[in-house]
């Protein structure tokens, strides 16, 4: 847990008054992190925090939540319930001690569901809740703070560690949950809370599905292997990925490592302010497909990442969204040649004033191992 | 991925012809992959799946998922999208093709949100999707099968062999952190996938925050050590809470201990089929109010589970739910009291005729290592 960003919320109710908006309904348990320190997934119970533009804020939350909303020094309205309570109506009745009859508010709606909507819409009538929050707070959260940059790079640290312990665990005939294992509980040891996914290891034609899990197949011998890590630093996270050899790799094995890394070399070279992002993923789609594995690079080139990997800006065909310093984002170009073999390299970066600078420095070269 | 099932597809249907419905939006992918054994959080991606009263129904999936659907042995529709193409008209498109002007559709309004709705109502200005499909898929995963209970149990007996693990690795100094690395390495070293949520590891007085996180503090002798873990296997979980002591416990911590023993002991023996889920909530609950603890058992006696630990049904105060054989739970009552010390026992169980039978068998009693 790190601590409330007064700042964060000063924009956000800066925000509600331009757009007069009496108060904004703030469901997603992500963005009440960003704005207060205070991050946990309520999954099925309700966890709401309601900002409104000329009165404190409040958060409800979980009983048992209370006390850790508290440890992050949340100076404001703070409510819990309990699981035997309508929570819906308490958090209604909050907001009518407040304002008795508001006008205008926001919801987020890349996050707010029908069953939780349609109750709110119901306790206040008269309200026009036409106002989209998601597309705020995504730009809130686009552009990261150097304290963010910090964490992003201590969790790029963590990854690089996790690369090296998971090369020297690499043998023959280990399974990939086995050298995903000693990875994580080497990465673990060293007081890594968690990793932000589950480790991917595929060897040989299993890391042609990009989407496919860590298994138990035994790595093979004389064929590539493909890592895909993340770590968690108080609430930031890195992801990273790296096609190495297991014994001598082949030349068409050497010869696609070879495309992707000179794919995502020229696409990080590329990112600097004033391009956009469906530049970014031309320069390296286009040397992949002049290639000619343009059929094999099946993703979009990369994710905005921060508190989550599944941030924007996202790198891709059709997004002109132009690039600013404090964008983070991954570069993770790949070829999957299915029942061949796959190669992705990922770096994630953020934008500078004249170029990008990258969270994970472990060599991108193809490494050679056992 | 386990294989499709059409038995629980042919049961959506029927519902669908019963209400008059002419197709279900189904958006959450736990209930595609109830539905279908194609299980893939598709987080900011586009994946659903439309069932069709009368028709074939269709999944539509990003790119690369598309092979792990035929993978699955899927035999109806199949389309993918590029992640610069409009998935969402897409998919509009497709219920065109097979129903030019539906008069009444279901969607679920505890997964759909409203950035994904209104552009469905506005595609279909005419259709009522008044029809919440939550509860009815609720209802369908209320109660298991006979194969996965036998899944469930598998998961029960990977839990219990991992708190072999984690109780062969205690030992004052380490860190909680620590514990459970070496915890989930042996579990995941046994080709168990993945943890179904990150080991929970706390120690003395840090146990006393029941929804604290694994941290870098030193176990402390003669002091107890909460344990909360579990497994994955074939999309189905374990989860299960036990509590043991390091050196010597106090007589204070013997007698906390021994009261949530009784209280869980004496819930899972109350369960069978005609009681409600409010019954063994309170079982449970009067133990320990009768002890003088009651305001230290601060939630729900317990939860639902099965493919996830977030199901139905809740087993709290207020819920008259009956209980039916098949219907799968926690029983875990804790007491935390702040500054000093926190226990919980968990077990999850299926309920049978005349019972209950857990899916995990290690020992409750308050053991004693180090």
């Amino acid at each position: 847990m790190t601590k409330m960003n007064e700042n964060r919320l000063n924009k956000l109710r800066q925000i509600l008054n331009q757009n007069g908006l009496d108060f904004a309904y703030i469901s997603d348990f992500k963005t009440i992190q960003y704005l207060t320190g205070f991050g946990s997934n309520p999954y099925e119970r309700i966890l709401a925090m309601v900002v409104f533009s000329d009165q404190d804020p409040f958060i409800f939350a979980p009983a048992l939540e209370v006390e850790v909303v508290k440890s992050v020094g949340w100076p404001y309205g703070l409510y819990g319930y309990q699981d035997n309570e309508d929570g819906l109506q308490m958090i209604y009745d909050h907001i009518k001690e407040r304002i008795a009859q508001p006008k205008k508010a926001a919801v987020e709606k890349d996050n707010l569901t029908l069953s939780r909507f349609y109750p709110l819409q119901t306790a206040f009538p008269e309200t026009d809740f036409s106002f989209d929050l998601t597309p705020v707070i995504e730009r809130l959260r686009l552009i990261k703070e150097s304290d963010e940059i910090e964490k992003l790079k201590q969790a790029g640290h963590d990854a690089d560690l996790a690369f090296e312990a998971g090369f020297k665990a690499l043998k023959a005939g280990k399974s990939e949950l086995q050298i995903a294992a000693e990875l994580e509980y080497a990465t673990k040891s060293r007081n890594v809370p968690e990793m932000s996914f589950g480790t991917l290891v595929q060897t040989a034609e299993h890391a042609a599905d990009p989407h496919g899990e860590t298994s138990s197949l035994p790595l093979k011998n004389n064929a590539l292997v493909l890592f895909d890590l993340g770590t968690v630093y108080k609430g930031y996270i890195s992801d990273a990925s790296r096609t190495v050899a297991l014994g001598t790799p082949s030349d068409h094995m050497r010869e696609v490592h070879q495309i992707v890394l000179e794919a995502q070399l020229a696409a990080q070279a590329a990112v600097k302010p004033g391009k956009t992002a469906a530049e970014i993923d031309k320069t390296a789609r286009d040397i992949i497909e002049k290639a000619g594995f343009g059929q094999y690079f099946i993703h979009r080139l990369g994710h905005g990442m921060g508190m989550s990997e599944h941030e924007f800006p996202s790198i891709m065909q059709g997004n002109d969204l132009v690039l600013e310093p404090g964008m983070c984002f991954s570069i993770e170009p790949g070829i999957y040649i299915p029942n061949d073999l796959g190669v992705r390299i990922e770096d994630c970066v953020y934008v500078t004033k004249d170029g990008c600078e990258p969270f994970t420095h472990m060599s991108k070269k193809l490494q050679q191992f056992g």
